[in-house]
C-alpha cells in the first residue's frame, strides 16, 4: 500500500510538470537541479504585459523610451539608447495576482504574495490574512542562510512593496513601524528611496540614522559617499536626499522626465546605479547574494537596470537566477483605442514634455492668474503639443473635453457646484488634476492607447526568468508560486 | 577560423536557449528531441490573457462559464461544469502579434503568421506582404509528410483564420477563391462552420458539394450522418446547416446562449463535438495527425474542446503536442474599471440573458412599436437586469447614457440629424446597435470590466503548450515563432 501511495504521489507531482521541470524535480516534489548562488528579483510596480509591450513599441518606433506612471497615466519620453532586456530572459510564465479577499490586489497583498509565498488581505504587510502571524519573507530566509541581502526601490524604502521583504505589519500605512522593522532586519544593503519622514510620529530623522549607525550601517546620502561604497564597506543604507528635494513625497527618486527641470547638479542617481552598487558591494563567492529591486515608478529608463543583472548573468551563468515580474497591472492600459480603430501612433506621446506631477504643481500657479480658455489651450499646447494644427489638431469632441475640464477647475476654485455628477467627475478625472488628466488622456488616445481605470486591475502579470530553477517559473501559475519556487531552488526551506 | 566560426555560432544559438531548450536543440539550432506524432493547434480568435482570466474568474465565482464575443462586447452565461484547461498546459510563452504593415494586426495577417511562420500585410491570406508569393502553411507541410490534416472552426470554414491553413489569396474577402483552395487542399477533415454562400458569385452550393464528392469527400450535414462518420470514412466535410439557420451569416455555429432561443431540435453540435469527431476519424498510428481548431467566437463553452486534446494527451503523452494560443486581443478588455475602483462583481454579468445579435434583431422590431423611454427601460431590464432596484439599480449617469442612446435610435429612425459628433457617436456605440452596446457596456462596467475599443488591440497573446518540443514555445517571442517551432519539432521542414 505504501508503495502504491508513493507511486500515486510521484505520478501526481510529475503529471503537473513539463519535460524540463521533470529533469529538476524528483517524485517527492523536491528540487534536485543546480542551486543558484546569486539571485536578482525584479518587481515592476503596476507592470504587466501591456506596459512592457508599450515600452518596447515606443523604442522600436523612435528610439525613445517611454516611462510610465500608470497611477497617474503619465508617459514620458526620455533619453535614447536603452532596450528591453526581458527578451533575453528565456523562461516565461503568467501569474494571477488576486489578494485573499479581493480579485484586484493592492501593493501590500501583492508584495506579501511575492515575498512570502502566501496570500493575504488588502493592506497587510507580510502577515497572514487575519494578521495573527508573521509570514517569513524569502529575503529573510536568504539572510538566515548567510546570503548577503539587498532591498532597492525607486519609491520610498518603506513603501508596501519593499516593506514586505523585511517588515510584518497590520497596515502598509504604519510607516514608522516599518522603519523599526528595517532597523532590525540586519539586511546588508538598502538603496534608492528614502524613509517617509512625514509619516513618522515618535522617531526623528536623526534618531533613525543614529540607530542605523548603532546597528553598524554605513550611511551614504550624497554622491561622494555613494561612490566610496564598496565590497569592504559592510552594511549600507544609501539614498540621495538632494535627488528628491522636489519630489512630492520627498522620499522617491524623481521621474527621469523631470530630472532636467529639477536639478542640474550631479545628484541624479537612477535606480540602476543603486543595483550596480549593490552588486559591487554584496558580491561574495562564499554564500552569494539576494537582491530585490522594485521599479516603483515603472521607470522604463531604469528598467534597463535589469541590464546590470543580465551582465552579471553572462559572467556567472551557472550561479545566477534572474526573476522579473510585476505586482499587478495598473490603469487598465490597452494597446488600442476605439477612436483610433486599428491604428497606433505612439511617437505622438513624445509631445508630452512634462510629468504629471510637475504639470499639476505648475497648474495651481497657472490658475492663480485666472487664465482664459484660450490661454489655457496655449499652455496645454506648450506642454503636450495638443492643438498644434500640424502635429496634433484637436477635434470638436476633444475641445469639448478640455472645455469641460477647464470649467470644472474654475468651478472648483470659485467653490461653485460641479456641473457633473460625482460618478461622471470621477470617471473623467479620477482624483487627479482635471486639466492634466484630460490632456494626457487625449494625447494617449490620439496615440492609440487608453486607460480604463485609475486603480489596479486584475490582469495577470508575466514572469520572465533565466538561470537554474527558472524552468519552474513556467506556465499559468499564481504569484505565490514565484517565491515558493525561488525558496525551493535556492534551498531556503 | 572555421572552428572559431562554429564555436561562435554554437554560442549564439545556445545563449538564446534556456536550460530545457538546450537539451533539445543542438549547436546548429536543430531540434534533436522526440518528434510528436499527433498535433493539436488551438487558436482563440480575439483571445489574449484578459479573456482567459475573465472566463476563469467567472467560473470560480459562480460555476458559470462566460462566453465572450469581444467584437460585440457580449458576455454570456452558459451552462455549468466546465473548467479551463490551459493550466494543464505546463509550458507558456508570450507572443507579439503585429502585422508586417500595422502594429495592430487583422485576422488574416495574424493567421498567416500562425500558419506559415511569416509576417504579411493586412487582409492577406498566406501570401507574402506584396502578394507575389504563396507561403506554405504548416498544415500543408503536414499533409505532404503524410499526416492526416483537420481544419475546424466555429465560424465559417472560409473565414480568414482557417483559410490561412489551406488557401493563398490576396484578400480575405475573396471567399469563392478560398473555396477553390479548399477543394484542392486534399485535407482529410473540414468541420464546424459552413462556406459563406452569399459571397460566392460563380459556384453554386450544389457545384461546391459536387466538387467535394468528386474529390472523394464524404459530406455530413445532419446529425445522423455526422454520427456515422468514423475512422474508415476517408476525407470528410461536415457542417450542420440546421444548426446555423438563425445565425446572421448562415455559416457559423450559434452562440451557446442562443441555443435555447433558436432551436429545440437535436442539431446542436458545438465545437468540441467536431474536435472529438476529428480525433476519432483521423487517428492513425502510422503518420499521425495535425488538427487546427479555431475558437472563432471565443466560445468559452467550447473552450472545453481542449479537454478533448488533454484527454488524448493523457493517453499518448509521448507522442502528442498541444499548442493553444490566440491570434490577437480584441476589444481592449480590462479586468478593472474606473467606476468600480478596486472591486469586481463578475456574477452580475449573468443578468444578460440574450446575445448581442439576438437583442439587435429583436431591437429593430421593438422600435417599430415606437416605445416610450420607460417601456424601453423595462425591456432592457428584462434582457440585462439593468434597472432592477434590488440587483442592478441605475445611477443618474447610467440613465443618461441609456437616454442618449434611446434618443439617438429615434433620431436615426426618424432620419433626423444626430445630436452627437461622428467621433463621439463612434466612441459610444462603434458601429453597433446603440441601445444594445450601451446596455452591455453599463452591465460590464458594473461588473468591473471595460472595453477600450471596438477593434483588435496589440496586446501580445499567451501561448500555452504541452508535449515534446513545447519547451521551445517559451519566453517572449513572436507569433511567427510558433509555427516555425512546430515545423521544426514535427519535422516538417
Amino acid at each position: 500500500m505504501k508503495g502504491l501511495y508513493k507511486f500515486l504521489l510521484a505520478a501526481m507531482v510529475l503529471s503537473s510538470c513539463n519535460s524540463a521541470q521533470k529533469e529538476v524535480i524528483n517524485a517527492k516534489g523536491e528540487y534536485v537541479g543546480k542551486q543558484p548562488k546569486y539571485v536578482f528579483y525584479f518587481i515592476g510596480d503596476g507592470m504587466s504585459q501591456p506596459q512592457i509591450t508599450m515600452a518596447e513599441k515606443a523604442i522600436n518606433d523612435d528610439g525613445f523610451l517611454s516611462q510610465f506612471n500608470t497611477q497617474t497615466c503619465n508617459i514620458y519620453n526620455v533619453q535614447k539608447g536603452y532596450s528591453l532586456n526581458v527578451k533575453r530572459l528565456t523562461n516565461s510564465g503568467m501569474a494571477t495576482t488576486n489578494a485573499e479577499n479581493r480579485f484586484i490586489t493592492c501593493s501590500a497583498a501583492a508584495a506579501t504574495a511575492l515575498a512570502t509565498g502566501h496570500k493575504t488581505t488588502i493592506n497587510t504587510i507580510s502577515k497572514n490574512g487575519d494578521r495573527t502571524e508573521n509570514l517569513k519573507a524569502v529575503t529573510e530566509m536568504a539572510r538566515d542562510k548567510g546570503m548577503k541581502v539587498g532591498v532597492i526601490t525607486s519609491v520610498s524604502i518603506d513603501h508596501a512593496t519593499p516593506a514586505c521583504f523585511y517588515a510584518h505589519c497590520d497596515d502598509r500605512n504604519n510607516y514608522e513601524e516599518i522603519g523599526h522593522w528595517l532597523l532590525k532586519s540586519n539586511f546588508d544593503f538598502f538603496g534608492g528611496g528614502n524613509v517617509r519622514w512625514n509619516d513618522y510620529k515618535d522617531m526623528t530623522k536623526e534618531q533613525f540614522f543614529d540607530s542605523l549607525k548603532l546597528k553598524g550601517y554605513t550611511i551614504a546620502t550624497d554622491l561622494q559617499s555613494f561612490n566610496a561604497l564598496n565590497n569592504k564597506t559592510g552594511k549600507i543604507f544609501t539614498t540621495i536626499p538632494k535627488n528628491m528635494e522636489k519630489v512630492h513625497d520627498g522620499s522617491s527618486l524623481p521621474y527621469n522626465i523631470d530630472l532636467d527641470i529639477q536639478s542640474s547638479d550631479d545628484n541624479r542617481l537612477v535606480l540602476r546605479d543603486f543595483v550596480k552598487k549593490a552588486v559591487e558591494c554584496l558580491y561574495n563567492e562564499d554564500k552569494g547574494f539576494f537582491i530585490m529591486t522594485e521599479g516603483g515608478k515603472i521607470d522604463w529608463t531604469d528598467h534597463a537596470n535589469d541590464a546590470v543583472a543580465n551582465e552579471f548573468y553572462q559572467q556567472h551563468p551557472d550561479e545566477t537566477l534572474i526573476v522579473f515580474t510585476g505586482d499587478h497591472e495598473c490603469g487598465g492600459l490597452t494597446l488600442g483605442f476605439a477612436g483610433t480603430h486599428y491604428e497606433s501612433a505612439f511617437n505622438l506621446m513624445k509631445n508630452q514634455t512634462i510629468s504629471y506631477q510637475e504639470f499639476s504643481d505648475q497648474d495651481k500657479k497657472f490658475f492663480d492668474k485666472k487664465p482664459s480658455f484660450e490661454e489655457t489651450l496655449e499652455w496645454i499646447k506648450q506642454n503636450f503639443g495638443l492643438g498644434d494644427p500640424d502635429v496634433l489638431p484637436l477635434s470638436d469632441y476633444e475641445l469639448k473635453r478640455l472645455r469641460t475640464a477647464y470649467d470644472e477647475v474654475n468651478r472648483f476654485l470659485e467653490k461653485k457646484e460641479s456641473a457633473l455628477s460625482k460618478e461622471e467627475r470621477y470617471l473623467y478625472y479620477g482624483n487627479y488634476d482635471y486639466l492634466c488628466v484630460t490632456a494626457t488622456h487625449i494625447l494617449d488616445n490620439k496615440a492609440g492607447v487608453d486607460w480604463a481605470s485609475y486603480s489596479h486591475t486584475a490582469l495577470p502579470v508575466p514572469i520572465y526568468s533565466i538561470g537554474h530553477g527558472s524552468e519552474l517559473l513556467n506556465g499559468y501559475i499564481d504569484n505565490t508560486d514565484i517565491p515558493n519556487t525561488i525558496m525551493k531552488v535556492v534551498g531556503l526551506k
